[in-house]
């Protein structure tokens, strides 16, 4: 049979009906919805010649063996956030296992083909994201920290986890379903506004922004708010105000997709009769160039120390989190750019803001790329998360295409 | 005996032995422990020939009739807030009995001098401050949300006032106490930076301010911190941020000693990882004449209108209180003046940007006026409140001088 982008629609409705509900999708991951979701789709895959397989760190793996074991792997995450989209992850999987029955019912496929369905890409539970794709990369380092976490309910990962027969101990066995890995392809919603501003269904990711994530913190002085005349305060919220405002244009300066957000301030006391003493800042800086991003670092610190003196205020800088740019692979970029084109006219090159499981796949060595379709007004994480039926079913199409290439290429190699 | 400025000291160490701990003063209104405070000021004013009277809002009056029955009235406030300093309402009170002392003991006075020992300064416990005072003026207005008001621990004001033999249906029968009142004055620590950045131990009030504080509601789009580029924005933080930095020249430019402050933002949804959809923020701004706070007001509206079209985001004003400004008395300005020069050598005038007892007596018609002595490094509500003992002895001084000029002035009427 041919390649059925509408089947793929129909299928995603389906799911939604069977885990989700007025507030949306609820497949958080080790939970039994997830788990219904999973089972849901070994069954609809049953029909078709796969080995089916659950690795060390939860993966699914539905493999399609073909004349090399050099393999090509689509990937996609089963598990959503609590009143998820019904798009996000599922629209990979499922896009995935329909290229994964067309390339079956075409006959023994000259390399072999896998379909990935990746554990806890989210992290809604434990605030760890990336689980089994981190695991499977082999840069799932950060063992001794994933034992500490609790859900809230207080029950820990590893039990959760242990719950799906995963045992944290021996999650990083999971790095050998890699071995044979020859290329990773993902399709993935936009979760942003980009195609959906140039009015184009499909983009090609060049790659997934590095990131610094910050905590700064002003301190001044708590005053009183009828007492205190203006030239005598030391007002934290006006340094925070200051970079929340500059952070934009060193932004807008660096250009080529970079961005800058500032996504709170916790003001301390706090109250409408004092001053401000303390701010508490969140700053998020992203950039596909690791010397760009390094750069816009540098320029808001050199900025919250200017803003620091202005004001009278000390300020303090604690890295939350960081990561280097991961770059996708430049042939099969221009094969996803040929996809595209072939099944809707013009393609789109764009960084990916959000990280996605083919970043961690990427970082591990395997030639990567992913595909993104246009979401509407961009949102993402909430039941409101939609997208085009034609525009999913181009989706689909371009994966099959970008999928024929692939193996194609791998064959040749 | 003359005036002794130096046991106002004394006494002052010997109320917070008896009423402090370790994290400061520990009177708050309707507790064992402010009613511990009045009681000692109650045994030691016995020896003097007052009538001691409590009324229906639960203020303490101490009356030396004099010739005249039209009354002298000087007050304060034996209630703090939890973890108080060992000034803030009970100087007004002690440097007050100190000075009916000294006045007693010259003889009988041509006019008649009661001391007010105001119930609930403060508001800690329920958060309605100026009870007593706002009772006795008969601007106590707000009796049906006063019914309503709990503390943390659900006890009513209803309840809790009772327990010292408040009826808070006949509360404003306190007013009868203003009715032959012809003048009142109050000594209070500044609470603020002013005279100490002066060098100066004492100044004349001119008023207290006009407030009008607002919320006001900045909302934009929450978006992905990643996937949303920065001209694709709807930022609410950005338009706090702007009127935060701006609100501070709408006072400067204003001048006359103008305040205006942004206690604080609280964002949502929060997170590192998302634009800022709502703000709330808070505004208070504070002048002591009528028309420039009105005016400063409205410059701060209209530019969070420019903000909210500069950003595409929405701002909504919500008016959480306001008072007008409340100018004191031309001629015991005037004395007061005088009584600090004599003292001092040098007098300054300055507006309270507090609230105080003496602002609701004034509002009432009585000629008012307030003397400020200096605070250390302005600070107040804290255990860290502080002045230094000659500066509180010349307050004494300064305070009995006043009351002398403002008797004979009555008198002479």
């Amino acid at each position: 049979m041919p390649l059925d982008p509408a089947r793929v629609v129909t299928r995603l409705r389906e799911l939604r009906s069977l885990t989700g509900d007025e507030d949306g999708e609820q497949r958080v991951a080790w939970t039994d919805t997830w788990a219904k979701g999973r089972a849901w789709l070994v069954e609809s895959l049953a029909d078709l010649p796969l080995e089916v397989e659950r690795d060390a760190a939860g993966n699914d793996w539905y493999t399609l063996r073909g004349d090399s074991d050099r393999a090509v792997l689509i990937g996609g995450h089963m598990d959503s956030v609590p009143n998820g989209g019904w798009l996000d992850g599922c629209l990979n999987v499922l896009a995935g296992a329909e290229v994964l029955r067309r390339i079956a019912e075409d006959g023994r496929p000259p390399v072999t083909v896998r379909l990935v369905d990746w554990a806890d890409e989210e992290g809604a539970r434990f605030g760890r994201s990336l689980f089994g794709s981190s695991a499977a990369a082999g840069s799932m380092a950060d063992q001794d920290e994933l034992r500490k976490l609790t859900d809230r309910d207080g029950v820990s990962l590893p039990d959760a986890v242990g719950a799906f027969d995963v045992d944290l101990d021996h999650a990083l066995d999971a790095h050998a379903q890699l071995a044979s890995a020859a290329a990773y392809l993902e399709l993935h919603i936009e979760q942003g506004p980009v195609l959906e501003s140039l009015d184009l269904p499909l983009g090609v990711v060049l790659g997934t922004f590095g990131v610094e994530r910050h905590r700064i913190t002003w301190t001044g002085q708590a005053a009183h708010a009828g007492s205190t005349p203006m030239d005598k305060r030391r007002d934290a919220l006006a340094g925070a105000a200051k970079l929340a405002l500059a952070i934009r244009d060193v932004a807008r300066e660096t250009g080529d997709g970079a961005v800058c957000t500032s996504g709170g301030v916790v003001c301390r006391p706090g109250i409408v009769t004092s001053v401000v003493e303390t701010a508490e800042q969140l700053l998020d800086q992203r950039h596909l160039d690791a010397g760009k991003l390094a750069s816009m670092l540098a320029r808001a610190q050199e900025l919250s120390r200017g803003f620091a003196s202005e004001e009278n205020v000390d300020v303090a800088w604690e890295r939350i989190w960081s990561i280097e740019p991961i770059l996708f692979d430049e042939t099969l970029i221009g094969f996803a750019d040929e996809a595209i084109r072939e099944v809707a006219g013009t393609s789109h090159r764009l960084p990916s803001g959000p990280l996605h499981d083919a970043a961690e796949v990427s970082r591990a060595g395997v030639p990567t790329v992913m595909l993104f379709v246009q979401s509407l007004r961009g949102l993402s994480h909430t039941k409101l998360e939609d997208t085009k039926p034609e525009h999913l079913e181009l989706s689909v199409s371009a994966l099959d295409r970008l999928a024929s290439k692939t193996i194609d290429w791998i064959a040749a190699k």
